[in-house]
């Protein structure tokens, strides 16, 4: 069958992401939400902080009255009163007048900013000396400053972070609805693959992909369901396909990577109901030898059976389109790191190369 | 009490980490290894790959018998046999004597290098001319190439990555010594502190720190137990406290940032049993008044009570601790990206600063 189809690029296997769904979505409490994905947007139950805030030592006042105000002529006010830190003013600010604040205190009625302690003089217990004028909110933070009510504080597709669920706290949100965390099943194939407990003769190789694959589902917080080895055998390997593929939501077949495996693991993929091919053959190294096929609306992957290949393709290609299914909105992004290679790296025209590298830190002048 | 602790630096406090230790061991399947850290090195059972091995299709050969052969001066071999892939060769080759074999097969005894079938000519089913010399052990695998007998593969300390676990499944080890996964009891304290699901009046503000802290200890890959807000009243912390070093492996106790609640909260923690305290302020911003005191081997500490701040000490003080009880023997290494700022940050002369910053990756030249 391999001659129907043409070696796809990175970029197109990667634009096929949007071909495939998310999981629903399901409520769970903010201390259970950690690494989950937002299904719905969260949005802001009120203006945050919710009052006006003076960000400095001083005296509250409306800064009208302290327009003009300098160290030769200077802005003579009236002390209303104190504003304790907690508690909410008791007045209504009067013009020409002036009430001591501390950081974090709430203005009165009537006051739009704050003029810092330096800038003042106190001249008896009722009366303050402005020696700088003030605009007006200065040195305030809006009632709405952080979000105004209604605003979208966290958007679906989010991935919850400790900042993310401290924020959630902070609004008094405490379910967030997530994605439900998407179960991957890893099917190894080939008869040379033998359980890792056995001691392998020579031509066999013990089980290590299953393994290695697990993790990087675990990694990427998912769950995984294995469902051991299968034989060469094409009834078997679709029986046991059809069975991860009512129990999961993406699955993994590992191994085949000659030609000859190759071709039975699509074939039997193509026989699966409402499945059909999508890629055979990537041009990427390593990697090349990967099947991706849609059967309904979840993927199935062939990964070569080399487990160098196997781990590159499940990081650069399969992680992505697990995302996708978890809910991510936007695809992730790796840290890159600028480096320079201490030797010339050749690829063949149109491929993509992945290659591993020990990255070591050198100063510069 | 504050006035006997001189503030000490953060890598003073770090330095710290070594006078805690770690959690026992376990044994646990290596599917369920994942992000666990190795309790005891894991050593190779036998060699790896464990036979020697063709990089290269072409013969096997003994080196000696190619010595001086050139395309002018072809070495003539006679052609022993064949070794199929998989296959543990049946005879011992013979001076004079090639086996064909393929890259991956298993070289047969007498055979010590591999010419690549390009430097070779079959003269007819019995004979073969060798243009090119080679050295021993020209591709060729060595049996103990991979690993050795008994030689360390994995080192206690390590974090079992995907990689990891592939690799102790190739070695056909199928469980490995894990230290067991600590648990980390969180307190909030303050009488300002509300529970998220209120709506606070001035100048109460509801308990993200317990949520936010929370999320980090599961980003490290350790258990969370909250004990709730505790009002201020030392009897009740004190209670609280035994509770949670009863129950966990470290104590985080978040809130009291003012210099009245926090020497409330050295002079609870300095009246538990067998409870000294170590550090009372770093000289660190935002994270300044932090306390960690070391009660029996377990360290507590107390937080800044502004969010902020909290999460600044919790990334880079307390995870540090966390991953000693975890089992790691070296500090973890965040990963560092040179940069450059586009603005100028002032610090106080022996003060380490944290600045949050929006990382923008500018092209050169």
């Amino acid at each position: 069958m391999s001659h129907f189809f043409k070696v796809k690029t990175l970029d197109d296997v990667l634009s096929m992401t949007s071909q495939f769904g998310s999981t629903d979505s399901e409520t769970v409490e903010i201390s259970e939400a950690f690494a989950r994905i937002l299904a719905l947007d969260v949005t802001a139950p009120g203006d945050m902080p919710g009052f006006r805030r003076a960000t400095m030592d001083g005296f509250a006042v409306n800064a009208s009255a302290t327009f003009g105000a300098s160290e030769s002529i200077p802005a003579w006010l009236e002390i209303q009163g104190t504003i304790l830190m907690g508690q909410v003013p008791d007045f209504e600010l009067g013009p020409g007048k002036a009430a001591r604040i501390s950081t974090g205190g709430m203005l009165p009625m009537g006051a739009d900013a704050v003029v810092m302690v330096e800038h003042t003089q106190t001249i008896d217990d009722s009366s303050v000396e402005i020696y700088k004028s003030v605009a007006p909110l200065q040195h305030v933070i809006e009632a709405d400053e952080d979000f105004s009510s209604g605003e979208v504080v966290l958007a679906a597709g989010t991935f919850i972070r400790p900042q993310e669920a401290g924020l959630a706290a902070g609004l008094g949100v405490t379910t967030l609805p997530v994605h439900r965390v998407p179960a991957v099943g890893i099917i190894s194939t080939g008869d040379e693959i033998i359980p890792i407990n056995q001691e392998p003769a020579p031509g066999r190789i013990r089980d290590i992909n299953s393994y290695a694959l697990s993790g990087f589902v675990q990694e990427a917080h998912a769950d995984v369901i294995r469902y051991g080895i299968v034989k060469d055998d094409p009834d078997r390997l679709r029986a046991v396909c059809e069975k991860a593929l009512d129990q999961t939501d993406m699955v993994l077949i590992s191994g085949g990577s000659s030609v000859g495996t190759r071709d039975y693991t699509v074939e039997v993929l193509s026989s699966l109901p409402e499945t059909r091919i999508l890629v055979h053959g990537m041009s990427v190294s390593p990697g090349k030898p990967t099947i991706l096929a849609q059967s309904g609306f979840k993927p199935v992957w062939g990964l070569p059976g080399q487990v160098v290949s196997a781990m590159v393709v499940m990081k650069m290609v399969v992680i992505p389109f697990l995302n996708r299914i978890q809910g991510y909105r936007k695809p992730r992004r790796l840290v890159r790191v600028p480096a320079k290679l201490t030797r010339n790296v050749a690829s063949a025209q149109g491929r993509r190369d992945f290659v591993r590298v020990v990255l070591e830190m050198v100063l510069k002048e």
